[in-house]
């Protein structure tokens, strides 16, 4: 039966477990298979042609573990890949822009600002699905290429952090935006310190929470809830070392039970 | 003829060329073929295994292209790859460590430190070889993650790169070092900040410079200079974008003629 099979979730690397989290949270009796590619993470520096061939092995990885429908939790491979990952998949696909956009269709909020990495802001995935969604919307696009590796080394909340979202977001704020997409999965961490410096009256959108409703629905629609007296979430990346377990808590906001296991898809 | 042959210089990405550059500097007359992984850059995150794996692949291509000699430009394969390399390779390999461990044999400097990727000074390898080298010297070493991700941001000379510089190097100012290794094909580009920081009694020391001296001793006693109206220099990108033209400039310390191409060595 579909309802018993794991929800798909991949991302570039580590940064799709604040999805996952989200997951757990809404839907705590799915199983759920979460690959990251942390043996050539990051995506957001690299062109569209291997994003998508990167993004083409993720999927075939998942879609050869029977799962149910694929999360793209990468923003990168929502922006650039998301046509390669629907040709190859035969199970429904979500990715992190579409509920964005949807979520804004009947805003009032007129001035919207959306961060993420090169590859993402590069495509304008996200200007275009909004202006689709809500043409009355202006959206201001910008590429925050330091926020990523700063926030893997853990730099999350001293002065080097408040320095780069100062003079990333300085041009953003001047053009007194009412809200920000967290436009990457890295982005939820530092959330705080984007706050402090945006100020209270600017409502941060952190497309994580859209993604797990949207797939809540879909599956509350599609299936009833999974009867199992135990959960299984399995974590596989492409390349383990000690130091990708810290982040990983880090970024799923809590330990992960089952290891991480590692797995070559390279070949896919 | 051996001597007609092309060079061989591979690194993890672009950094690679700024001994690339070395090599134009002190053997004009050589033609090489750089190949620069960057669909799967940067390696000195990742683990042994996996940087073996890449190494090995970037080995193949290069032997594949006839090369009479390999320049292992990029530290972290240096550092963690170096013997599956020469496993794999049927010329000879030259690495970044071992020419910076001989030039300090008879140094009487005796406090030295040593900058790096994580995967680099994980490795201890610096250490081990100098030690080795010369037993008297105190060698210290630091990983300084941030700085290639800066460096590859353009941050080659503000705020940003005075903070980390200053973050980072801090304790090793503090230990009064004599002599800095640059265990990173990225870091000769904020030489100049790096001095500032440390100031004028500590001495700079630059790998792709020892791998250059070494290169063309071992050349000048094995052949000829070759006699050729043009010098044929080929470049070789895993993955391209107009940035990385760009950021390979900078690196190459001029503009680019022969184009750079693209091609992929994942099956190799």
């Amino acid at each position: 039966m579909g309802k018993n099979k794991p929800i798909g979730i991949f991302d570039s690397g580590l940064g799709g477990l604040t999805v996952a989290a989200q997951v757990i949270e809404r839907l705590p009796k799915e199983d759920f298979i979460y690959l990251g590619d942390t043996a050539r993470v990051p995506y957001g520096t690299r062109s569209k042609e291997v994003v998508e061939r990167f993004a083409r092995q993720d999927t075939l990885f998942l879609l050869k573990r029977k799962v149910k429908c694929i999360v793209v939790a990468c923003n990168t491979v929502s922006a650039l890949a998301l046509r390669e990952v629907k040709n190859v998949s035969n199970v429904p696909v979500f990715d992190a822009i579409t509920p964005v956009a949807k979520s804004l269709s009947s805003s009032k909020t007129l001035k919207i600002g959306v961060i993420g990495t090169r590859g993402t802001i590069g495509s304008n995935a996200y200007k275009i699905a909004i202006k689709k969604a809500n043409p009355n919307i202006h959206v201001f696009e910008l590429a925050c290429p330091l926020l990523v590796p700063a926030i893997e080394e853990g730099e999350i909340s001293g002065n080097l952090i408040k320095i780069l979202i100062g003079n990333y977001l300085a041009p953003l704020k001047k053009k007194k935006i009412n809200a920000l997409v967290l436009g990457c999965t890295h982005y939820p961490i530092i959330k705080k310190e984007i706050r402090a410096f945006l100020g209270p009256n600017v409502t941060l959108i952190d497309p994580a929470q859209e993604i797990a409703k949207t797939l809540s629905i879909f599956l509350s629609e599609s299936y009833s809830v999974p009867k199992r007296a135990k959960v299984k979430r399995s974590y596989f990346v492409t390349d383990l070392t000690e130091r990708f377990i810290k982040v990983a808590e880090m970024f799923l906001g809590q330990k992960i039970k089952s290891s991480l296991k590692k797995v070559d898809i390279e070949s896919l």
